[in-house]
């Protein structure tokens, strides 16, 4: 996503120049270029593919509503075992429209896990519970902190439901270090991303993130903690931003992988 | 500030008009009218000034700029005292340019409270830490929950420095009720906000607060929670709305007022 002006082919080939070891995928580039070919290309090139984004959106009331989420969370697990990645990233929905009520959105998530974690964990599948920043509380994931996505995950077993620990969303909270060492005691940290924190933020509030060292999130300290916590897995930088996108995608992904080395490791 | 199309003398005759017995106030009209005037203006209407915003902006590091902050501090409580008001908001301050220390930013706070908050009492103002939305801990101000901002009042004693609960910026949080028990049992809940969260949220995020009804926030759950904490004092609807701000300000504030006696009570 964060070069998602690159196809993937182009993708592949950028990351293989620039000596990247893996990807983390969306479903919609996926699907446009096709499901198969896209497992294929990322397998023939010998990338690892770190996780696929995104299921979730478990909030509805509406059964119908619900029952179309369930399947589409279905299909997305089948898309990433396809894709030869054990982990879905979850965004787990906003609150239906005209409800106030948090805690029923948040249980209408449990309930949902309920259901798909024994389907993932068949397919070798695990699901990831992306806490995301409290500005989208309303509108896009009513699980905010780290601690509400560990309330929830720990509900089953840590092969089956995880956290994703995303500086983004995380890094104002002064909870976050006894969060991901709780995370990691219990197996949990499924995911790790990048983005850092600048500001004013735009419109919308979902363009925004930042080029790694441009804004407020300090990583070395984030990857400090999640190794501390035991986590050995990969580092995935994704970046929604219209500036980023608007120009060339090699050479954002160039960029992409100094500021990685600069301030992520 | 919700209708600050209003002069002041135009103000306290809405208010008036309309029932309403207090008024929480800006330093910037108060200046503009002037301060002795803007105290007797009130004082003889027989309205209560509930509170004053705002002190703070603590968080430098550079010494000068530091004693600049205190000194303006210093400046809004004598301010506070002259309008009768025994409240002073406190926004803490936001992360220094090009800093990522959130932990030293909010040591530099208590740092600054310990030296106002005598200076204050003296003066029989209460100064009354805000906690703002996390999308502002970067650039305004990096108290982010009520539980941070009560782990910097609880330095000090209950009648020198509180908290303010205010659901734009907490209506979010799973832990806001316990830090709304805490808060009411030690006599910390300084000043009680309303105001709806409502989606898209604007560029720069600022100005988007959404009127009483429009949005996500279960006025009548916080209220519950901050009488069952023991709090008797007044509510204040505090709205930055450029939509609102567009409008004929007498009309906003009839508005306003139904619309709290609609969701608020």
């Amino acid at each position: 996503m964060t070069v998602r002006q690159l196809s993937l082919p182009e993708l592949v080939n950028g990351l293989l120049a620039a000596g990247v070891p893996g990807v983390g995928l969306w479903r919609e580039p996926v699907a446009e270029f096709g499901l198969q070919a896209a497992a294929r290309l990322v397998r023939e090139a010998g990338l690892t593919v770190t996780s696929l984004c995104r299921g979730g959106f478990f909030t509805a009331i509406d059964p119908a509503e619900r029952a179309r989420a369930l399947a589409d969370n279905r299909a997305a697990i089948d898309e990433a075992a396809t894709l030869g990645t054990d982990t879905l990233v979850l965004v787990s929905g906003g609150l239906p429209p005209g409800s106030r009520d948090l805690a029923g959105a948040r249980e209408r998530i449990a309930d949902a896990l309920g259901e798909l974690a024994p389907y993932a964990a068949e397919r070798g599948v695990r699901l990831a519970i992306e806490a995301l920043h409290p500005m989208y509380a309303a509108d896009r994931c009513v699980v905010s902190t780290l601690a509400q996505a560990l309330d929830l995950a720990e509900r089953f077993p840590a092969e089956q439901v995880g956290v994703v620990v995303d500086t983004y969303h995380l890094w104002w909270d002064d909870a976050v270090a006894e969060g991901i060492r709780r995370a990691g005691a219990g197996g949990r940290i499924h995911a790790f991303q990048f983005a850092d924190w600048v500001t004013p933020l735009p419109a919308g509030v979902l363009n925004g993130r930042g080029q790694l060292g441009d804004g407020s999130v300090d990583f070395r300290w984030f990857r400090s903690q999640v190794e501390a916590a035991g986590y050995r897995g990969p580092v995935e930088v994704e970046l929604f931003n219209d500036g980023l996108w608007a120009r060339e995608g090699h050479e954002v992904l160039r960029e992409t992988v100094a500021r990685y080395r600069a301030h992520g490791r």
